[in-house]
């Protein structure tokens, strides 16, 4: 189950006041949460395209290389996707007889090479871009949804979003998909992964009817409570089938709350400095619930450095197959850690477009490069830290640190205020296991051909297969690629 | 229990990150925790005033007049202290029968005549004012500690706390009086009363031994674990004398968490805004949870607006007694939210020094001054809101916002970041139930006599009771008055 843009601060179980995650809570209280749980991008494509891959974007394509440390994504104009020599998780469970469905946002490309089902996957219910929105079908198509092959209508068309008032029931399409399915293997006796990649948190948030207004946060909120009660569905479908010992359950959010939509349609990140598309904390750490009963103790806490690649790996493991080992891959087997309470040794690595920006090693982060978001953006009020200044370091300039990385102790700070003194025995230390790993880290990378380089018009969801059906297809502009312009 | 400087987001349960207090966590499973709980002053002798008097330190005198919205306390050489006229929660629970007890900070008045044993405690081990030193006994006297009426030896001297280190085994002697006195009382089978007013998570933080180095948080951490072992060998306490049944636990803090003592000796605000000194949430929102076995029912979350002085009120109904009603008391019976899960209407001031500074009614916050503190001690580095910058609102100057109320959402906005747009329908409606009420309150509010703007280097900590016996008399200076100066 992975959530859109939602901040580890939005949970009830994280801290959050309202607390109006009952469901969410209540699996946490049955399951492993996770305090040190990171995504591998703070955006939304490279997020995916890792987890689905195990391997960082620099590996399987997912960033740019037109600017330095600039985030990528798969918006309508992007040529690339998901390359074929990438394997998928679903690739791999196909083989053990697994059925894989996508319900909700894809994200790794919408052309027809990049189609999920060309990529291990079974089924799909859902939309190969964000719900962003209403366009006019003349500079710009409205997106598709697709089920399987075929698109099977439009956002603000056929799948209505009221910007205006928040109001879609998209939430419960995606419930119901997932219920749907989940009772259909079941009664095939077939084994199933279901990707729930849901984007009701993602702005233009939204949420339907029977939720709308039910939170004491607003809109957002309501998205939350309407997420978290599907989730306590789901949870009671598997225990209703009598397959909740047999079904391992992750829930996770893709990048940190998107701050610049705060407060009407962003989440909280709190304690954490800043948000979506930084390499703060607030940017990268995730919510993070593990739930399998009669596997997974209930009750239990860890602070394992995790990641949403460790869910490619760790899935392999629990479904008694073995990783590639072709490739070097990035997520680590987190089974020992679920199972067992065990805990493993790892960095983590910052990535933001082509380049580490930071680095974390037990509980000290060294940041070789910040950045915020440029001085012209943020005149401009486009805010990913609002209300949040620490000299230095949420910077509005790229700044290097690489002779002398700044340096922090998430134990004692989490919140990324108090840089360490160069000078101090802690700084030394910490620096130089950071370093050799580092040193190793970059060794061994081959960074992966950058995908999301060029854009076209002419590419974007114009004819998507089945427009035919439904009489919805757009003729395209000629082709005109040009290179992408990332601006953050 | 009071806690001192410690901030909502420093237990497990409110969301802190390295989640290292099992005790109070599980204090909360078993019971309810608040989410909106409030001291009544962010520094703690007000707070402590106000949480035994059940009013608000303008009526009880707990304020100084010598400055604008500026916050008083009692160091040692302050004049004043509770005055006689004020009613005590131990001096009204005496008249059932119930033997009351103070461990730890007193701090509302050093001189003889505000001893706890003359306002209503039986009992006391503990100090009259913060363990700030170690002083030299020429200019400024060691802090004497107490048994009842006389002082047992100083701080430094015969109560060591190594300021390099951090380490004191205060919180064990503070525990063993709690469970010493718990023990005698259920053995006399008498009704008790007690105050247990620890004080290792207030700068210099400090821990003992065992916990030295246990903590992801460093000494701050190290202090936290101690009182949460603590916690959970008292509640052990109650459980195996069987007497949890009829004991009503409530664990809070006096202010929000000393962020200008972060990260090494300060705590956690998180996701609020500013800390100890100032009336934004993070100043002013405290943890606070509920347990009574067999009365409370576990695992409730209550949204209740509550405050320390609601203690005051809640505990005289709990032991069947009646409130005063010859003056005005601010804090409210909170058994109907405890006892039936109600929730009770009522608004929350914030006061600092002699001003109400904002209101909450409902959700909505209005802030009727805004200040962080000087200038002048800003740029020396004293800074109440490390990291956070919210234009107009963490304010430098005393800013006055009564013509336009600044007005926030607490649900959408816990973190007061986005002031509510003055042309909004939301704002004209909040405002005018807001102002009514402010205006309500203020036609009965007759201020008490300000009693902390004396100070006199003659009062000080001496010759305190018992000195002579332990020949730990000093002598004193000269008597020679001056107006307090309180620089925020
Ligand atoms: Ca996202
Ligand atoms: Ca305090």
């Amino acid at each position: 189950m992975l959530m859109d843009d939602m901040g580890w601060g939005d949970l009830g179980v994280y801290g959050q006041p309202a607390r109006e995650t009952p469901n969410l809570d209540r699996m946490a209280a049955e399951g492993m949460v996770f305090t040190d749980f990171y995504t591998a991008n703070p955006l939304c494509s490279p997020s995916r395209a890792s987890l689905l891959t195990g391997r960082l974007p620099i590996r399987n394509g997912f960033y740019t290389t037109n600017a330095h440390a600039r985030n990528a994504y798969t918006p309508q104009e992007i040529v690339g996707g998901i390359p074929d020599s990438e394997i998928l998780l679903p690739e791999l469970l196909k083989k053990a007889n697994y059925v894989n469905k996508i319900v909700g946002k894809w994200h790794l490309g919408h052309r027809a090479q990049y189609h999920p089902l060309r990529h291990g996957f079974d089924e799909w219910f859902g939309s190969p871009n964000c719900h962003f929105g209403p366009y006019d079908n003349k500079e710009t198509p409205n997106l598709p949804l697709y089920r399987n092959m075929d698109m099977i209508g439009r956002y603000y068309e056929d799948f209505p979003i009221d910007i205006k008032t928040g109001e879609a029931n998209l939430t419960q399409l995606y419930l119901k998909e997932a219920l749907n399915f989940i009772g259909r293997q079941h009664n095939d006796d077939r084994p199933f992964f279901l990707y729930w990649a849901i984007d009701a948190t993602h702005a233009p948030v939204y949420a339907s009817k029977k939720f709308l207004g039910t939170s004491q946060r607003g809109l957002y909120g309501d998205a939350v409570r309407e997420i978290d009660d599907s989730v306590g569905q789901i949870l009671a479908h598997l225990q209703n089938l009598g397959i909740a010992e047999k079904t391992f359950v992750f829930l996770t959010s893709d990048n940190g709350a998107a701050l610049i939509s705060a407060p009407n349609e962003g989440g909280s990140n709190a304690p954490f400095l800043c948000g979506k598309q930084t390499t703060f904390e607030g940017g990268m750490r995730e919510p993070a619930i593990a739930w399998w009963p009669g596997h997974i103790s209930a009750g239990q806490v860890s602070h394992q450095l995790g990641s949403v690649m460790d869910l490619f790996t760790t899935s392999l493991s629990l479904a008694g197959l073995g990783r590639p080992h072709d490739r070097e891959i990035d997520g680590i087997d987190l089974s020992p850690v679920l199972l067992q309470g065990k805990t493993i040794d790892r960095p983590v690595f910052y990535y933001r477009g082509n380049e580490m920006m930071a680095v974390r090693v037990g509980l000290h982060k060294a940041h070789f490069w910040t950045w915020s978001n440029s001085w012209e953006e943020f005149a401009q009020g486009i805010d990913f830290c609002p209300g949040q200044t620490i000299s230095g370091v949420t910077t509005h300039v790229q700044q290097e640190h690489t002779m002398l990385p700044l340096l922090f102790h998430l134990g004692r700070d989490p919140g990324e205020k108090y840089p360490i003194r160069v000078t101090s025995a802690e700084y030394q230390g910490a620096i130089q296991q950071i370093l050799s790993i580092v040193q190793q880290h970059q060794k061994r990378m081959v960074p992966g051909e950058p995908q999301l380089n060029v854009c076209d018009r002419a590419v974007m969801n114009w004819s998507p297969p089945g427009c035919e059906k439904l009489n919805k297809c757009l003729t395209p502009p000629a082709s005109k690629p040009w290179k992408c312009s990332w601006p953050h």
